[in-house]
């Protein structure tokens, strides 16, 4: 089938050194053709450069340098063109308007990577790699969706699957000798074999939620008292972020939520650029408010002043906002101003020893860095801990994660068929709906709905 | 002298499906290749592109694209390599971090072109025309600053320099030969040289009216009483424009000026974001208000309603907005309601008879289209106008305005030597000074500041 020829904007929105329109399809060279002053193109060897003008008839659009890509050695595997152009926004346009005048077509969000899925190049999870290594914030999400592009997952998945597959064509040939009564397929090793699926499984499954803390970032609560020292700790966390961030411009960060980085993860500090400004309250935003904010969270950095006295009203808060699945550290602020600080330690000891064991008490001083590092590792460890052992692969994706929790019950209904003895024909009807399962995540098997929501989020030149 | 090298983001900033990074420099492809998983890339031909792996020793970063250009054959003459990589914005920054660790440094803003003018890939007034063309935001002025890429402006003002040149020698030989008293330059054909070079610098330096016109878009002030139907029209004129505008994404506009483009050409409807939405009126912003406005403006658009009874406001508003270096356009809206316009327009032509000649009026009808056209071709000619035949070169700025202004004051003071037959060594002088001048524009004679106060305007990464 004749693929039409698709093009758009592949580099940011914006003035630019260099901006790079992408073609891709069966007309790509004789359209780019039409329009460049230059080389004849259909004698060029794939992977080169060459310089000309883009021209509209005998207009000169812009000074431009093409790569050509040969079929099938492109991302698309189809034949391509990259046009790398003086990087204004109405040269953009110009070209584009030139292309589509001359037989491509505008692209569609995500139809590069789409056409590379279709054409075999990339699996479904290899597609959604790009997306999210595009999106990728921070260190750990690029790392993960690196692995994720390079097959991780896919890998993982695809030995079991063929083991799996193996097991099927025994089965199905059972049923071609119903009447006989044989058993090809070793009904001990099919349940061995699913055992081991299940436990890979689970083990993805379960590395969902460190998956979920990079990708989204770790949500980090910072409540206390009014002057508690909540911006100073702030500002101190912050401090250095800034320093590295304004350093190689290119980032911008317009939330409302503040993100720290530590050691490659993010570390969202809900809602803290508009408390920051207000130095916000407890009295102020109440006990509903906090608890509210600290639902959304991970992490709870509860701060208290080392002057304190009375630690009534911060004990009673606590007891309101602790949780077991919420990993709380309680920082004596303003350490530097006072030397009996490990008395107040130990009053708050005292007041939590009955309810929560693992509490985590840090005397810091932001104003002289003391033991901020030692915070930022308490924070670094959450995320560490989430680590599971078992895989170096990692799941972020929703549909992954469902695709797997799909998986791990068909894979529980076929050992329930192996132990009630069921008929071959719904193990056999077990078996497949379990190995489609597991084909969804690499797209093997999948539905234009699902590709059309997965290639849709993604970014037009994509 | 070694060229130490470069580097920096060459792609607007934000994410896109590709971002590009820049470097050039001795050490361009040793520095590479060190963060390079892939090919060899000592022993690969220019003009060409190579896949593999960006790393930082044993941490992948990014699967990339490399586009190798060898000295003499690329942008900056020196070694080059372009990384295209997803076009996350963490990615780049790391990716330029990692060059920067193995021995590259950042770029400064324009240092790129500021090696290929150094390198003499490129004279100095086409380094401006690259950041004119990635800065042109219509048609227009991307044409003028394209042609003066090409070499419009050198390439004029260096053949009328050569000639000039040929003088210099042959009056400093005269120097040489100075108590012989011989004349081997001929005075006439000297001043006659000097008359077209004359002809020429005037010519280009009546060029910068329409050029500013392109390069920064003629600005219209649109009045008109309460009602006059200043809303209706605006709408109707901007209409068309937005939809061209939001067919193809990529250009933001968030000036407070309304830009409409006719043929290529940008007005810029002065400060009519506001007016339109508060219907702004003529007893709100009193006289003086209006006043402030056409100041500013080339064209000036008044609107009167057709069922206008009494003319006595208009007619005196009207009188203390025209200049002569204003073109007046009066428009009597809302035609379709009335029948007898006419008369209207003579009674408007009456009153204005004595004092202004040329004033156009035309009878429109926002609502239904009637005489839009018209309008728009009065303000389209307004630009037509402004060009001048004798040259297709087109000055839009400020420095060789500045320089071509010097160069023709430098060509009168020779040709007063000539006349006032002043010594030779003089002439000599006031001769090497117009050569200078001249020079300028191309960059053959300039100075760090000059270059710097050039460069320093332009985007990092090109």
């Amino acid at each position: 089938m004749k693929q039409d020829t698709i093009c758009a904007l592949a580099t940011a929105n914006g003035i630019g050194a260099i901006g790079i329109i992408r073609i891709s399809g069966d007309d790509a060279l004789p359209i780019v053709q039409q329009c460049f002053k230059g080389k004849d193109l259909s004698h060029q060897k794939s992977h080169t450069v060459h310089y000309g003008y883009f021209v509209d008839g005998d207009e000169v659009i812009d000074e431009i340098m093409l790569s050509i890509f040969l079929a099938p050695k492109s991302f698309t595997t189809e034949n391509s063109v990259e046009i790398s152009f003086h990087g204004s926004p109405h040269i953009g346009k110009k070209i584009l308007e030139t292309l589509i005048k001359n037989g491509a077509r505008m692209a569609k969000a995500g139809e590069f990577t789409m056409r590379a899925f279709m054409n075999g190049r990339i699996d479904l999870s290899q597609a959604e790699a790009i997306a999210d290594i595009i999106a990728a914030e921070n260190e750990a999400s690029r790392k993960v969706a690196m692995s994720q592009l390079k097959g991780g997952i896919s890998n993982e998945i695809s030995i079991l699957r063929n083991d799996l597959l193996n097991f099927v064509s025994l089965v199905e040939l059972e049923l071609d000798f119903a009447e006989e009564d044989v058993e090809f397929a070793d009904r001990t090793a099919l349940t061995q074999l699913l055992n081991k699926i299940e436990f890979k499984l689970k083990s993805l499954i379960d590395s969902f939620q460190y998956g979920n803390a990079i990708k989204s970032g770790v949500a980090v609560a910072i409540i206390g008292k009014p002057n508690a020292g909540k911006s100073t700790l702030l500002n101190a966390l912050l401090k250095e972020e800034r320093a590295i961030v304004s350093e190689i411009a290119g980032t911008t960060r317009d939330t409302i939520e503040e993100i720290l980085h530590i050691k490659g993860n993010a570390f969202r500090l809900i809602d803290t650029a508009g408390l920051r400004e207000t130095e916000d309250t407890i009295e102020a935003i109440g006990v509903v408010k906090a608890k509210e904010k600290v639902a959304q969270a991970d992490i709870l950095v509860y701060l208290i002043d080392a002057h304190t006295n009375d630690l009534s009203e911060d004990v009673s808060m606590l007891n309101e906002l602790m949780r077991t699945d919420l990993k709380s550290i309680i920082c004596i602020t303003k350490s530097e101003l006072t030397q009996n600080n490990s008395i107040l330690k130990e009053d708050i000891l005292k007041n939590f020893q009955q309810s929560i064991s693992d509490i985590q008490i840090l005397e810091i001083s932001a104003k002289e860095n003391i033991h901020l590092q030692e915070l930022k590792d308490e924070l670094s460890h959450y995320v560490e801990n989430l680590k599971t052992t078992e895989s170096n692969v990692v799941i972020t994706n929703q549909r992954h994660y469902e695709a797997l929790q799909k998986s791990i019950e068909a894979v529980y209904k076929v050992k329930e068929a192996i132990t009630h003895q069921i008929s071959t024909e719904l193990l056999a009807y077990e078996l497949r709906n379990s190995l489609e399962h597991l084909g969804e995540i690499s797209g093997e098997f999948t539905n234009d709905e699902v590709l059309g929501n997965i290639f849709s989020k993604f970014c037009i030149g994509k």
